[in-house]
């Protein structure tokens, strides 16, 4: 397995990231994977996994090269698939194609059929080559990558706030801080999300339907996107979310998640009303344990990416839990002034040595609006909980 | 007089107004000017006003043309003065000098005097040009011009603050959210300042120094710089400023301004403790009238730029009064949570419609942190008071 790349490597493997990139709002909940394949410095095939259920991008570009394929080089995003899906592993078509070389971006991250796929290239005299631009390829795929590796989704907080750090007037209000384009900007993190999560509290506030909506998306192609609704889940601990509640009467599935011991009756109400209806474990605080809650959507909804749309206090909690992957912020050029709502909660937190601090990665004009995208650092380093390790 | 300018106008004029910037920490209370003599495509003769007392722009330029300046042309950031000062009027020396042409890229704003410096160059026949690069000429005096035009200072408030909005912890700890990179922005903001002001309450809160401290300009001539301190201002309505407060042992002054019917002997120990202590008018809630001291600092204490360090108190005060100019937000990528203190008050802000828009100007990395220099967008447009405006 060699580790030596070209420049024209480089290139092609740039492409194969570019076409992965188009079924960015539609493989859930697969990866996201693109495929070039190339014979004397031409391109025979290009292709890229669209939808589950449809060719994973080596058949895509295996088709278009058709016998070209043979003695080329095929560049892969994702390790080849070893298992028999629908068009059989895909690993197994590159070597009936007789490519002679196979560059791979990043092996599988589900280490229980990690390197398979490069083991059936290998063995048939296939020369593969692993590893380059990884971290571009991992980028593509942060919450299948996750789920696959620790078994639970990659949790990304979305919020929207003023200039001071507020999301709403003491009253609630908050449409609309931003403005459209950041508006946009949501609904596609929202597309690109296996589930959307909302705290009960926030939802009977906004009322919010929690959906995609075609012309907000501005994508060519909206119309296919909204056919795959993200999943809504509500964390409704007491069972209060209104039957009248707006996201029950959208399209796609609302999953309420409550604690055990609520009336029965509230519980078949709001199935009727058209919510699923889930009994978690409660913590210790009688909450709905948030790392089981996690664990349960990556297992049971092969939820990949989770988008965490809330007030203060969810958002605050999950801060404090280490489970906030990245954060979004859509922040307006606007004050709301010491009466208005809070960013995060975080209760308790006094004093300078315990502030939680953040990596920023990225900081750009949308619209009139400011997006920040940035990520918790580790409690340690920060310096949060520091007290509690020593004895 | 013509307002016709060529490329080689445009880069002469580029180099004064960098000339001008050179005085950018030293000219105070005098505008920031820069002069360049340029014949046959050379430049024979360069200057900077380094300094109160010491020659204009124009006089150091001639100086270094000497002969040379005979049929040249003159380009100044700022009308030639008119009026006789230690040198004798600018617009005099440049006549005797014979040079041919003077190109300005500002008229004197002080309505007294605008004019009279161009006129005695026209009847000379001294062929004038005024206009050239104007906006980046009027940036390097924001206080000066505000002073001359409206009597009120260029009001800049500079904040320290988490993602979230917060300055400080509930119990007013502080320090440090940002790192030194942005406190070395904050030193080079009061070193531009006449004055800064801050609240008697932050002040017991942080017994800030509000210095220039050489080591933290990080500037080759700081050590001239810290020559001139800026005047420390306290709004200080119940003369509760503490004896020991560090800033009255600072090099510079500190005027301290309250309202009347204050003990005799507080007022006296703290001009002992080496405060001067003013009395202002009280406004009609009983504290000092923000209008009438901003009025009071222009004309008695020649307050260009004011830097406003305080708390949310008197930020939310000023800003609802409409009497900031600038505003510099130091962010830190970090999160204090809702039990930290706010960025501005602003009581009684209870709707959307109500919120304090701003315009950015500026969004950029300093060391881990992000400076935002904005500006308050007019009240009306930003719907702020507009109910008061409907009968």
């Amino acid at each position: 397995m060699s580790t030596d790349f070209s420049q024209a490597d480089h290139r092609y493997m740039a492409r194969a990231l570019q076409l992965a990139q188009k079924g960015l709002y539609t493989t859930d909940p697969n990866p996201r994977v693109g495929c070039v394949i190339v014979r004397d410095e031409e391109i025979v095939g290009e292709g890229f996994h669209l939808r589950a259920g449809e060719p994973h991008a080596e058949i895509h570009a295996l088709n278009a090269a058709g016998a070209r394929a043979q003695g080329a080089t095929a560049y892969v995003t994702l390790e080849p698939c070893s298992h028999t899906g629908r068009t059989g592993p895909c690993a197994v078509a590159l070597r009936e194609a007789r490519v002679s070389r196979v560059v791979v971006a990043m092996i599988d991250p589900n280490p229980e059929v990690s390197g398979r796929g490069i083991r059936i290239l290998e063995q048939a005299g296939i020369d593969v080559a692993v590893g380059l631009l990884e971290s571009e390829a991992r980028t593509l795929n942060p919450g299948f990558i996750q789920r696959m590796a620790l078994k639970r989704p990659f949790v990304r907080l979305k919020m929207a706030m003023s200039l001071d750090g507020r999301t709403a007037m003491g009253s609630g209000e908050s449409q609309w801080i931003t403005g459209p384009e950041a508006r946009t900007q949501v609904q596609r993190l929202r597309a690109r999300s296996s589930a959307i999560l909302s705290g009960v509290e926030s939802l009977i506030m906004d009322d919010s339907r929690l959906t995609l909506r075609a012309e907000q998306l501005q994508l060519n192609n909206a119309d296919d996107v909204i056919r795959r609704q993200p999943l809504r889940v509500i964390l409704d601990t007491h069972l209060r979310l209104p039957l009248a509640a707006a996201c029950l009467r959208e399209p796609g599935r609302t999953l309420v998640l409550t604690t055990p011991d609520h009336v029965e009756e509230k519980r078949h109400r709001l199935t009727q009303a058209g919510a699923e209806v889930l009994v978690l474990p409660a913590g210790s605080d009688g909450r709905i344990d948030l790392v089981a809650m996690l664990q349960w959507l990556a297992e049971n909804e092969q939820v990949n990416e989770l988008l965490v749309e809330t007030g203060a206090t969810l958002a605050g909690a999950m801060l404090d839990a280490g489970l906030i992957d990245e954060l979004q912020l859509f922040v307006a050029p606007t004050l709301l002034g010491g009466e208005a709502r809070p960013l995060f909660a975080l209760p308790g937190l006094s004093r300078m040595a315990d502030q939680r601090r953040l990596t920023i990665h990225d900081m750009r004009a949308v619209g009139r609006d400011w997006r920040i995208i940035a990520s918790p650092q580790p409690m340690s380093a920060s310096g949060a909980f520091s007290e509690s390790k020593v004895p």
